[in-house]
């Protein structure tokens, strides 16, 4: 591995297969080495992703692991800085969309929502931090969306997570903006083409001809274009949405 | 205790030595029957509060449980609903204001202020909401910061729990103001006269003497005026700040 | 007028048929003399409305004027302070709530609404802050409205002039807070009571029977209740709406 | 003109010495014909702010007018369409930062500051809109500030202008988005490398060494971002600061 070290890695957590797998394959294009963190259980479609990125002929590892478990999120960071590369980027995209009542979401779907969409980012963005403020460089971003701005009817859990990402990305970026560390927070405010909206969408492909869909690759591109914002105009607060949303 | 049942009930969830305490006090001399929450290991000073208000001529129990374990605010509903009136108000009131650096701040003080200030404000939420649609009224506050609104360097954990109560407040008014349940938040933005601040700031005394500190009874106003708003004209979200303040 | 001048003034600038009228009417039931500003072409009903409050045994005065002129408002208060008492209060309620396209907008209508619905409110402020500096006490309420908030299609003018109202507001509250100004601004979020809306809406008697569409005096009851606030505990911002709006 | 029609145009109105000269000179370096729009009284920089980007082996036009002024904006568009080029991109760049206490605004000051900060900039995304929704085409940026967001003590003039500036693009985007018209606001937050700023700060060498200063070339590479974006992912909102900037 002596010679991956020297390329800087980037570590995307979350890499399903829509948005995280655009993610981690365009940094991968940007010369990075992506490291893929998905649970164990999505084990086969992770190393799938990662070898269709080295087919592309870019440097990419699988590394599964429960993001909301301290241990493996500590482990997985010293893996990464120690056999991999130093950790340039990293990219928090677990999201937990889902809907219910106040009345009918129950503690244990309100607490994982909360484990999932915020407290892994805390852990990752933690461990990060400690290695890129000792090289004094290095860029997190973390994924958010309407909900992160505003709560709404049945949206108690996910937004009450998203809500507290955002708050997270605000703390770090004002605490280690001056440390030359980049914190940004996306704000994805539509639609995505992914598996999960072409299952609840029949009209994905109409959709898809207009635009009128989120694209995940150029999600991605806006993604690398914050990684390489010159520190002089650095931005933390960046919105996404498709020309034709009704917002 | 049959008697005391046809009186409204009000819940104080985090009924300290000075908002929450305040609070208690100020919807008992409304007439409702002031149930108090701290934690068992504050029975006696809960226990002292509720006599102070009963001394005054008005009703108030201490009933200590821990509002972070689901069983008990279940219980604690249960045991108002059927032995000390209908819930008419309920007040989510603890705070968790701890500052640390990121790189500092443990997994254990990121969950334990979460679950303290967020997680359960969502248990008592949900709880009341069940009772409060029964009867189609009841009001709901919840208390929030400065840092519901903002994070801010060495706030990542207080932050993040605040904001995910804010969310919780914007979700369930939206979900339940149609259902003719008053649900606001407050953001108290300044220092309070309180047991936690005159320890840390000496000029108290000059502070208190200029108005320039928030002070506990002129808060409880506040909550008791959001309570008797005329379903016409509902306010969500109120801040509270002192004449002084520089914000 | 020497007895009356014991007594504090309030201003309303915008005292229309509904909120306007409501809100100085409960400021004169209040024991402050309201003083009551419309243009020179609804004198009429602006003295009925004027009569109307004094036949209930309160102090109220019609006083003409266009607001968007300086030597106008410059004047008003001086005559206010010289014969009719010290201003204790001002409010300024004047819309503009117009709707066009933005190719539609002529310069002519999104100058105009911006001199009712902002540039008024700034020369009100300015010229009662003047009076109240000196005095160093005083309360200032601008009503504002959802487009204070957010823009919209078809509400640049109105938006527009809006947000630059809650701009003075902001910024005079930071300003004139620590010199015990109570400077507040309003969000009315839904339909008021009104003869506009009574036009417009045909099941305006249904809403009203369901406390469905803004009460103009319960909306005023807020505007007193801001003033009366202790000045350890200030609101700034403040928003209303029935408990049924869909926000 | 007959070739340069073939190519289209990037209208710059407040096209100073600095981020607005940064803005010019970068669409033109896409192959976009540059019209620079100053007052008449900077006529002769502007002609030399076009000549240097001329000389680079670019396109620019010096096009003096005063943007406060509807029939000038008119006549700017419609000379820019018939004898330049389509309009692909337009920005609106004129700041008008002054700070005055809210006794101090003098009536003329209030209203100058909002015709050049949000007036002059409501006649341009008028006008070119008009242009663009024929075509179905177009990216319209307004240039933001840290007061577009928040009011501040003696910034009620300054604020409001770029409160209504930032409604205006909201309302704007709403509304032209859904027509394919990208309408984007920056929020520029900091100090930028200026000749205005060079006056005001002495260290402005130091700052500019350490990366501290907002570099206009920077802030341009931004907007041709915004324009250049997909449209299945457009951004509406962008703040830039630099990694020190204390936010």
């Amino acid at each position: 591995m002596e010679q991956t070290k020297e390329v800087g890695a980037c570590l995307v957590v979350g890499a399903g297969d829509d948005t995280g797998a655009a993610i981690g394959r365009a940094f991968a294009r940007e010369g990075l080495t992506s490291c893929l963190v998905r649970r164990p259980r999505h084990a086969q479609s992770l190393e799938a992703l990662a070898q269709s990125i080295r087919d592309e002929g870019f440097k990419a590892v699988a590394m599964p692991a429960d993001a909301r478990v301290e241990e493996e999120v500590i482990k997985l960071v010293e893996t990464i800085e120690s056999s991999v590369g130093p950790l340039e980027v990293a990219v928090f995209n677990i999201g937990a969309n889902v809907q219910f009542s106040i009345t009918e979401t129950t503690a244990r779907v309100y607490q994982k929502v909360w484990e999932m969409a915020c407290f892994a980012g805390f852990l990752m963005g933690r461990e990060v931090a400690k290695r890129m403020l000792e090289r004094g460089r290095g860029t997190i971003i973390f994924t958010g969306a309407t909900a992160s701005m505003r709560g709404r009817a049945n949206l108690s859990a996910f937004a009450g997570a998203k809500h507290g990402l955002r708050a997270l990305a605000q703390s770090m970026a004002r605490e280690l903006g001056p440390k030359n560390i980049h914190v940004a927070h996306t704000i994805i405010d539509g639609a995505i083409d992914s598996n999960f909206i072409r299952e609840l969408l029949p009209q994905v492909d109409e959709l898809r001809e207009q635009d009128a869909i989120l694209n995940p690759d150029h999600i991605a591109q806006n993604y690398v274009m914050l990684h390489k914002q010159p520190r002089t105009a650095w931005t933390h607060e960046l919105d996404l949405r498709p020309w034709k949303e009704n917002w």
